[in-house]
């Protein structure tokens, strides 16, 4: 990569996320704008080298390349709203967490205002950025995503989904809820084990590598899912996977069963319809048509 | 590992699980006799060098290990119990799934009964026995364990972890509690993106790696919990992990939003309760005090 200091780079937002993407563009020598709502979050980054902007619409007026890394989408529409006619003619690239309607709203207002615009969701905590491991996804103006990817990958590893704005928060948002799920399965397993004197630590050193070699079934789920024929043969069948030692056990321990429960009734579910004998893949049938 | 043809072992139980625990102690040289409850599982394995009993007695006789991998508990019973005086001064590991009440069930049993008893969870499909990644945890007879290592050690990694009868079962059922909650989040994922046109296997495709690097948050969960202040530094509070857009998101792609929702919930409860500037760890507390 080399670094284009002639690129005059605006962030909005200075959380801790939008902290440390500053931060990433100073060091690697962009001529960087930052703005905050709140003041006195810029000082350090104006230490490293940063100009701090009074106002969004001076750091707008700084920066062709604008970085909006803001609470949430309406606090993107309540900074952005007012800026259309200083954004006209620059790039926006919104990393603010948003649903993927947001998304698609605020790539067609920037295009209504002449915005070229790129929609990012950032899959990583702070911390990560600029190490590997830290992963961003990007939609919206592929024109916008290749000029400044060699700017996007100081920050993370860049993936480009297509131009529809909505699908990298779609592809984001699936993502955690994979993870919010996934950690709410880990403390299931943890409370169970606790009350025989495991704790959470002993539990996490076998839960860790577990999950992570059982995350090896996902593509054999997913052929299934995406061949259209939950009954192929070599599956564990629906019937098979019944939970009731799981929520007997977890019973017997004196805990809840929500978290194991959920995903009792998605199985539950596709054998009262009829398809105890296929595999497993076929709950995802429960989450399409709920019930 | 020095195999002791000496060593007579009698399998009972030949489903797909059974069927390859017999044929890796063939294979590695022990005498080994077996039994399934309805004929002709057992021809592949004679043919590879097993001796067939014709009654479940006939194979207690026969082995002075008795392994069981039965269909549940209520198998165990019916085909053990009629047995107690055949048994008596023999060693029996219960490689059944049962849960945590049961296994100690089964071990108070055997001890009246005088018989060494070893319970056992395994996690792994059969195609994963006796290769690297599969493991079996054990509880019970440490006396037994150390005798019979090598031989358990054929089928997958073995671990021991007391002689509380009823804690492998315990273990295994806290484990597959985390794998089918983290297989539901992933079909919730794969069920977003799907209406944008992404399919399951791309969706894999970066679950799989996504989830296998967020496993390392469980180190950090564990030392909260372990430590007992849910309002540690340095963590991403409650209030900050609201599933909000993620609820939205599913929503608006048409599909089901239960496997978040219940999340959601444990997070709720634990803010209503006042704690919504605490650590993400704290949802176990929902967990363990369920609503």
């Amino acid at each position: 990569m080399t670094t284009d200091g002639s690129i005059r780079v605006s962030v909005l937002g200075l959380g801790a996320m939008g902290s440390v993407l500053a931060g990433a563009l100073v060091k690697a020598g962009y001529a960087t704008t930052v703005w905050n709502r709140s003041p006195g979050r810029a000082d350090e980054l104006v230490a490293q080298g940063a100009r701090a902007a009074a106002t969004a619409g001076e750091a707008v007026r700084s920066g062709q390349l604008v970085i909006a890394c803001l609470l949430d989408h309406e606090s993107v529409r309540e900074v952005l709203d007012p800026l259309s006619g200083e954004l006209a003619g620059r790039t926006l690239i919104n990393l603010t967490t948003t649903t993927p309607a947001q998304s698609r709203e605020s790539a067609a207002w920037a295009a209504r205002a002449g915005v070229a615009y790129l929609d990012g969701g950032i899959m990583a905590v702070p911390e990560m950025i600029g190490r590997s491991g830290a992963s961003i996804l990007y939609s919206g103006s592929a024109e916008v995503f290749e000029r400044y990817e060699p700017l996007l990958d100081l920050w993370a590893t860049s993936t480009y989904f297509g131009d529809d704005a909505g699908l990298a928060s779609l592809y984001d948002l699936a993502l955690l809820a994979g993870m919010y799920v996934m950690f709410a399965g880990f403390m299931h397993g943890a409370a169970m084990v606790a009350p025989a004197g495991v704790t959470a630590g002993e539990f996490a050193a076998m839960a860790a590598p577990w999950l992570t070699a059982m995350t090896g079934g996902f593509h054999g789920f997913a052929a299934v899912i995406d061949g259209g024929d939950y009954a192929a043969e070599g599956q564990q069948s629906l019937r098979f996977s019944d939970l009731g030692d799981i929520l007997a056990a977890s019973s017997e321990q004196g805990i809840g069963t929500e978290v194991v429960a959920v995903v009792q009734r998605l199985i539950r579910r596709q054998i009262d319809a009829g398809h105890g004998d296929e595999g497993f893949a076929r709950i995802i049938e429960s989450i399409r048509q709920p019930a």
